[in-house]
């Protein structure tokens, strides 16, 4: 089959906190230097940041308040991985393609994510069980 | 920060079963033909592979057993992303890295996973809760 222009962005992972102990895995695994950390005001979270080598990130997620998604995750599921993100060229294109068929998205209009992207998400109920973003690179691409 | 010499593989996602429904949000996204289907026998999976553009698949994973580990994540958490597989050059290598810092693997020793790769499981509480799979590329790359 085809690939289609879709590429894995970055997989973000629910963590209670972004201290050393989130960390001590990717650390052994060969990052070497901590994460850089960015707050995403829209979503209450911190994000650390660990950059792969095909352009993919692990992103660690922790709450900055109470009602944040990711607090509520980490209420109810643990930590662990919290969604998916898949890189796309027009976001609002491929918004209005899913509408089209159905998908159910949790923004009808893109918000700003990190790194100045702009983001969407798929209801889980649309995609089998799983959280997906959809982001259009920012400014840095 | 520096990119470490790893890459996402793939995403697994524990599907009920390999049919219509388990890919109607990926063929709403663009991908046209179905998932190319695969069997591991070692993991008692069905393996339903669609590629992304940057060298990396989302993989739909089908139980072929009720005591297959798809089988009793999909009992206790329902359909949704099972594990994450990072793509590494030389797997016993990473393996004895981890196994020096304390990291617990599931596999001692590397299995057989899809398309002939090499891989062995990283235990979710050495990993902030997720279940991380490595792989080494088998005879196709």
């Amino acid at each position: 089959m085809k690939s289609v222009e879709i590429e894995i962005d970055h997989i973000g992972i629910a963590v209670p906190s972004l201290d050393a102990d989130s960390y001590t895995f990717w650390k052994a695994l060969g990052f070497q230097a901590s994460p850089k950390i960015e707050t995403v005001s829209d979503q209450k979270v911190k994000v650390g940041m660990l950059p792969l080598v095909n352009d993919a990130q692990i992103e660690l997620l922790e709450p900055t308040s109470p009602d944040s998604p990711v607090a509520k995750f980490l209420a109810k599921k643990g930590p662990g991985i919290h969604h998916i993100c898949l890189r796309v060229k027009d976001i609002r294109a491929v918004m209005a393609k899913l509408k089209d068929q159905g998908v159910k998205l949790i923004y009808d209009e893109p918000v700003k994510g990190a790194h100045n992207c702009l983001v969407t998400f798929v209801h889980p109920s649309s995609t089998g069980g799983v959280l997906v973003e959809l982001s259009q690179p920012g400014e840095r691409k």
